[in-house]
């Protein structure tokens, strides 16, 4: 730790707060209330604690920081600048323009060291939960006595906004309860929302209720305390089997003439309040980005001390990897992105002599398959296991090490402790979307999550920001129509499918069969660009022949001789009744041709050649098929074409077959309703 | 109060039970651990405290009862058949079955006395914050002196399941800070969850939390001690400033052989273990549906009672309506639903020669010319009302009468207690979704939430079930599109709009202007059939001269002379552009009509004849625009035409109008794509 000079110190705070307010005055955009407040934390932070690297920003075992307040991004651009990694001060110029590095809220890819994508409240604080979730199981898998390769902390700055959301009071019970030592989070305490004081909103006591969670909890009296904040954070790393907050009470817009209001949340000061911002907080000068020498100087020591960091990790590396070389080999695997050799080799084919099967159910065959052969495969339900078939066999809990070791219900317990791969996430489904981002973040795993598709909606925020950053998430939605049946319309998704159809870079499979079943884990497992949700269904289906490449997005199922007098379109349980419409319709001398679609987005990635061979233009009869909303089939159909779907109502609660007959999903139906097409 | 007599009260307890079991049982699915372990509180509540009239069950005055744990539906309905609402024992031996009154979740409108909708966790608890917020609204502005209109209690059973979901822990916080004192529920604490122990998931300490967040918190050792919950209850309604939390232990299918195991909680137990657990239970009968007769009657007694306590009410509202006739005429005409007269008279008219106001500044206008005469209209946003512009001027904010008077930023504080029209959620879009339809439940209020619509997806599982009850909800979501600028991608919804059009029952309306704004108002205000959802801008929009009817849904915003060649088809901002097209059209001699389409749900209810005539089929050179994704427009587009959208991708942060610009949304290119069609 550098020697302890406060004049030096306070320098670069104001350091931080005077490239926060310039850059956010030259764009005449951003929230300077932040930046200003919260400079003095996140300077003790990135000067005396914090693990990273900035000329390697991916060095594996850095400590992890997420601004899960993204809104003061404005901080974390001038801290990567100020501590040397590669964002020039002329991104910082050009804050929040076309183009430039330094968007209006942190988006990982754009600049180096931002591990995530922020802004949306309470996603970041979420998304540190499952980056220390990743960091304790890779330690548990690799780390052996004497030879620690994974060691290090994941730090946030989260705001009063952020601990207002849902998804964070979740994320925080589990982090509690899973004992996560080593996720020191600050609590940005300053009273005051974007619209309002939160005495208007926000008068729970936080620290208690972080208590309550499991937490360890520490207060700070005087956010600008550099010395006090360091010493909290000595302290919460001494906690290892707890979580810490420390709640810092800060003053917002800190130095401005707008301190402590809520108009310096989110506009820029002026330029008279920017001066007398400087001149308030005595920094050197009123020059726009003049940074002092000295605190560059300083703040630039995280190079060497970054460098220095891993190269002793790499020499302990070298170490481990005499002392274990096959686990050394199989880190650098994981690190790599390359999945194990033979990896799919256990993958089932099923037989369309073999009874019919729930692809929830294939799915669970699938995903053992692959999971006996993938370690990094990791993942679990909100609750649901039993139901959504995703428990990894054998493959242990991961689970606070001091937890029973056996559950009294037979699950396995606290023996695997963090390296376990069934993750429990309770009923959480929004904190389970952010915690595998998290995950991903982090790397080292291959992390999914399971739930009802119906209840997609409640993690949707969380499959958004992960379609943002492109990352490899795996979603697993099952009970994905009225063929839920009893449960009822609550539990029957109608709407969900074209809704994750909306969202860019996700891409949507909703198998028909076993088969296809199979196909899109090797999709998802493989697929890269953004994350994949496989839509499953409750019921059993018929096994169907393995026809064509799921891949490909849509497959000619089942052909007409010569051309066809209609094409019918189909996904997921819709696909077998295609097919027995096929013959109804062939019964009467009409041919008609299949199609499997099970993904859209795969299928718009084809060439056209291919696209109108599935779908030749010149067959303008077609009839779409699929139990839930008819938004956006027209594509497909057609302006001359139908569209056999569920419009203008939601689902029912009765037997499956029952409720699908009552809303027209009946091979006679489907048949009718292409010969009404056809004007036979 | 009646007598106490603990054998009749146990064999009231036991029918409750062996009714749930045998309806489970005769539709071989269902949940029988929830009924048999919380049948002793829902018994002590509903027969000693609950003040409800069977035979009225719309009585305004009377308490609400959510059952937020709605898998355990068949307590519900178990109560409602013997407490004696017109649910017939024949409806009950139809659980589960198509169009039977008695469906997997409890569904409002389905049965009687089911107060909402519930099933997906979590929302049943936000729902009842929603409806203690609205019975203390009411209260504040109907009792006088003497003369209590409106005093009521909202009681609620609350699972593990529920309490692990953010919703619920938003609403907590709010109804906590908010001081709901008429607010009570009951945890059942069974530690088990339908995957697991509680002990994998959720060991936080629940009264903790619930105490920081300002809960009264009480606990019963035994839940099957009648008494103890009686006394629990008395308790709680004593204390008038504080929401009250009975922590109740209980055990997951009390009685019967799977007694405290996960395996009780969603699978029916089996002929067998019905059998043994009447036995057990020391059941006077196996005959399934059998309904003691004393347990019975001492159940019915809720009828004269109920009768009794309404038509005290009645004398009260009768000597009410002497001393303030102008009041009780008000309270009349708020219970049936009618508007005032004249309600919308101060509606602005935008002209085409004022300057341009983006939607959602013109929306403000509209919502306090009509607030100011409808004083039903109460409403707020997720900590965004400087953005959204949906502060109720003058009207008072929605506070706990203790809180400071006057806020320090400005707002109007605590002196219009529980009277005050602005409801300040806090960060907490998914509490507030939950929070509005709860209100509209209890009735007396239309109420409306508002934030950005990116962060409509963190409320999407509320809107969802607004919807499926068909609620008159309105929602208020500005910065509607890539017009956000520099905030970025995070905060620019690009498929939001055609997510939302997914769900049935939801009209979204995305208006062109500032008068289309006011229009879409009207619309929200009046519509009934499901929530209406308002899409706003952020940036400015030219005001447009009034055209056409937005209650059409679309019609024609300039036509072309004669047949046209191309129809511009736009919504919300893009309608000015497609009217610069047009006159880059005309330029080069190509005549295009230009639509505009504020709602596809509302042109979907038109006449075919109509539509046709706004979209002649027989031009089919079409050029769809809208700042989103095309899913969908194809429908209005056609085979033949384009669609101008924001396709696999994401926003990006920088001015809007360099984001439109490199997003395609120009005239040129607009124009340049129609020519494109027309081959030229």
């Amino acid at each position: 730790m550098a020697t302890i000079d406060p004049q030096l110190d306070q320098l670069c705070v104001n350091t931080i707060r005077a490239l926060s307010i310039d850059s956010i005055q030259k764009a005449n955009s951003g929230h300077p209330g932040l930046p200003l407040g919260t400079a003095p934390m996140a300077y003790a932070l990135w000067t005396r604690f914090l693990k990273h690297n900035p000329t390697h920003p991916g060095w594996p075992d850095r400590d992890r920081f997420v601004l899960s307040a993204g809104h003061g991004s404005m901080l974390l651009y001038g801290l990567l600048h100020l501590t040397g990694y590669d964002l020039p001060l002329d991104q910082l110029k050009q804050f929040r323009q076309w183009g430039s590095q330094t968007p209006g809220h942190p988006e990982r890819g754009v600049a180096p060291g931002v591990e995530t994508t922020t802004g949306p409240l309470g996603q970041g604080f979420a998304n540190g939960v499952g980056m220390a979730m990743a960091e304790r199981h890779l330690a548990a898998r690799f780390n052996r006595p004497g030879h620690t390769l994974v060691d290090h902390f994941t730090y946030s700055i989260v705001g009063d906004g952020d601990l207002m959301e849902g998804v964070a009071a979740e994320a925080a019970s589990l982090a509690g309860q899973r004992g996560l030592g080593k996720l020191i989070y600050f609590y940005d305490c300053n009273h005051i929302s974007l619209a309002a004081s939160t005495q208007l909103t926000f008068t729970e006591d936080v620290a208690q209720r972080f208590t309550a969670y499991g937490w360890h909890v520490l207060h700070i009296a005087d956010g600008n305390d550099v010395e006090a904040v360091a010493q909290a954070i000595a302290a919460a790393q001494q906690v290892t089997d707890q979580p810490s907050l420390i709640v810092v009470q800060t003053h917002i817009g800190f130095g401005s003439p707008k301190h402590d209001t809520f108009g310096v949340h989110g506009n820029p000061l002026n330029a008279d309040d920017v001066a007398q911002t400087k001149k308030n907080l005595g920094y050197p000068s009123l020059e726009p980005f003049f940074i002092p020498d000295e605190a560059l100087k300083h703040f630039r020591q995280a190079i060497e001390r970054g460098k220095q960091w891993e190269a002793d990790w790499q020499k302990r590396f070298d170490a481990y990897a005499q002392a274990y070389p096959d686990l050394a080999a199989e880190w650098k695997r994981l690190m790599s992105g390359q999945l194990p050799e033979g990896w799919d080799k256990d993958i089932p084919t099923f037989s369309p002599t073999d009874k019919p099967i729930a692809t929830r159910a294939a799915g669970g065959k699938v995903i053992n398959a692959i999971a006996a052969r993938v370690p990094e495969l990791i993942g679990g339900s909100a609750d649901l296991n039993p139901s959504t078939n995703t428990a990894l066999k054998g493959a242990g809990d991961f689970q606070d090490p001091r937890r029973p070791t056996t559950d009294k219900q037979g699950a396995v317990g606290g023996e695997w402790g963090y390296g376990g791969r069934n993750l429990h996430f309770g009923v959480r489904e929004h904190a389970m979307g952010a915690i595998v981002t998290g995950m991903v973040l982090h790397g080292g795993v291959i992390p999914f999550g399971a739930t009802f598709l119906t209840f997609s909606d409640y993690m949707r925020p969380s499959i958004r920001l992960a379609a943002m950053m492109k990352l490899p998430v795996i979603y697993v939605f099952t009970h994905d129509s009225i063929g839920v049946g009893e449960d009822g319309p609550t539990h029957e998704p109608i709407e969900h499918v074209a809704a994750l159809r909306t969202i860019p870079h996700l891409t949507v499979i909703r198998p028909a069969d076993a088969n296809e079943t199979a196909q899109a884990w090797r999709i998802a497992m493989t697929h890269r660009g953004g994350p994949v949700a496989l839509i499953l269904t409750r019921q059993a289906l018929p096994i169907l022949a393995p026809k064509g490449d799921v891949a490909r997005g849509a497959y000619i199922m089942a052909d007409a001789e010569g051309t066809p007098d209609v094409i019918l379109i189909a996904s997921g349980s819709e696909v077998a009744l295609a097919l027995e419409a096929r013959d109804k319709l062939a019964a009467k001398n009409v041919r008609a041709r299949v199609v499997s679609m099970p993904s859209w987005e795969l299928f718009e990635a084809q060439p056209q050649a291919y696209r109108d061979q599935v779908l030749p233009p010149e067959v303008t009869a077609r009839v779409a098929i699929e139990a839930g909303v008819p938004q956006g089939w027209s594509r497909y159909a057609g302006t001359h074409g139908d569209v056999v779907a569920i419009e203008n109502c939601f689902g029912a609660s009765a037997p499956y077959k029952i409720v699908f007959e009552k809303y027209g999903f009946t091979a006679e139906n489907v048949a009718a309703r292409a010969l009404k097409l056809l004007g036979k």
